[in-house]
């Protein structure tokens, strides 16, 4: 996986730590490396990622955000010098830590990084874990199966029509990078009819749901694509796009056609199970290179 | 104004049509035009614009977009060949026109220009016109004092900080500019929080106020900024962006601190109390070159 491996870092780490956010993704990528008979230290982050969801064998216990000290301290006691980051955060305000004592000393490294994109921000922790003697490993490099292949998951694929809407999308995506914006849009109708920024892509397939449903934009049979794709530049180790279940079933409730993404630059989690979501929804789920 | 008038066209025409659509704009140009001792013939177009706001004395006849032909034949019985367009327009869908008979023969021009973005139904429809022989003109080429001027409407203007976060947005927006997209887009937190597509510049606005709402989105004091311009190519004559007393209150309202518009490119209609409420309000409102 030379996309989401960027160092060049082993593939095989040492004793692992898993940072996890929430969503199915952490208690995959240890469901995966457990049939590998590998058990990584999971570090689960309150209010993220739910300690029970990593089952009952797992060494999960959980930190805020502040505990970062305690965190730090721990990995060093066990010897791991081997770091994964996986899951939904919300962006925390640098107000909301509440810091251990043990953590204050780390907080002028953060002040900074909090000002900025998410690019920043996530640069900011890479840069911080990698001073601290850690090595950075993306979920791609170390479960590829988890990113979007080459190619169609379900049964459908893009027709060329669309295929040349879903490379406008990309070249879209692309001209926006340098802003540290734009990791998602969707083209219908022959147009570009939504931008993601902060509001993430949810709410960016929720709008334009809403504007079908109030007539103000028209989309047709086998017309209406999400486009996601990582920006230039961006960090596959700790921000890797991804799209799931939830990506999938709006897609299809705001009546759009299918989903074009950077393949093994996008978290998809379970590509079996997708790609029969998607051959339910009717949708095609497509991986360009 | 060079920038409004991209033709050359003579900024005093002959006898006028004012095609109206919805908004303030349509009766504060008629009214600029009466202070000239000017009374063109008003189109208001059903749905969008409303005849009585145009006041008794006014030429105005009520048509919907099905009734291009009737329009043609009276313009051309007046001997009126000079066309201004003006005010929000519902983007109508092809099959809602209910096309009256004389206007059948000029359906399939528009068929094609529905086809695309917002840019290329307009684009068609100024050919539409000057291929049956009339000068289509832009407001600011005829009322240059409904634009933005260049530095602030009110007494606040953009600091260096603030300005240097206003060309970043510039810079973004014109980037968007080749893939038809992109007037207008919000920044804030030294980051890029919202893109305009399809929604329209108030969905964005409102969209960003929600996620500062949700704490999603922190906005300090002197922080948060709507940039709005013309798509490069974007024809001023008939699609010149707009901003308005309810952008500037929405604004307010989010918690934003100012708008910066390209100069001459952005329609704000009277200046003057368009500055009156920036004070009030406490936004800076300012067009740069």
């Amino acid at each position: 996986m030379k996309a989401g491996n960027p160092t060049g870092a082993v593939a095989t780490p040492g004793p692992l730590v898993m940072i996890a956010g929430g969503g199915d993704f952490p208690p995959r990528l240890a469901g995966i490396l457990a049939a590998r008979g590998e058990r990584p230290y999971i570090a689960a982050l309150e209010g993220a990622a739910d300690p029970a969801a990593f089952g009952e064998r797992a060494d999960v216990r959980q930190y805020r955000l502040g505990q970062l000290g305690s965190l730090l301290e721990e990995l060093r006691r066990r010897g791991i010098a081997d770091l994964v980051m996986l899951g939904a955060l919300p962006r925390p305000s640098f107000g909301s830590l509440r810091p251990e004592v043990s953590t204050l000393k780390y907080l002028p490294h953060f002040a900074k990084a909090f000002q900025g994109g998410d690019d920043h921000l996530l640069r900011g922790v890479v840069r911080f874990f990698e001073m601290q003697g850690f090595r950075v490993h993306g979920p791609a490099d170390i479960a590829p199966e988890m990113t979007a292949p080459l190619g169609t998951l379900g049964r459908k694929q893009a027709n060329s029509e669309q295929r040349s809407e879903l490379e406008r999308g990309f070249a879209l995506l692309a001209t926006l990078s340098p802003f540290d914006v734009g990791q998602a849009a969707i083209l219908a109708d022959h147009r570009v009819v939504a931008i993601e920024a902060a509001e993430g892509t949810d709410a960016m397939i929720r709008r334009v749901a809403d504007m079908v449903a109030r007539g103000r934009l028209k989309i047709g049979k086998g017309d209406g694509f999400l486009v996601k794709v990582p920006k230039t530049g961006q960090d596959l180790r700790v921000d890797m796009p991804a799209i799931g279940p939830d990506t999938l079933r709006h897609i299809a409730e705001a009546g759009l056609s299918g989903i074009g993404v950077r393949a093994g630059a996008v978290l998809v989690g379970d590509r079996a199970a997708l790609g029969r979501q998607a051959d339910q929804l009717g949708l095609f789920v497509e991986g360009f290179p």
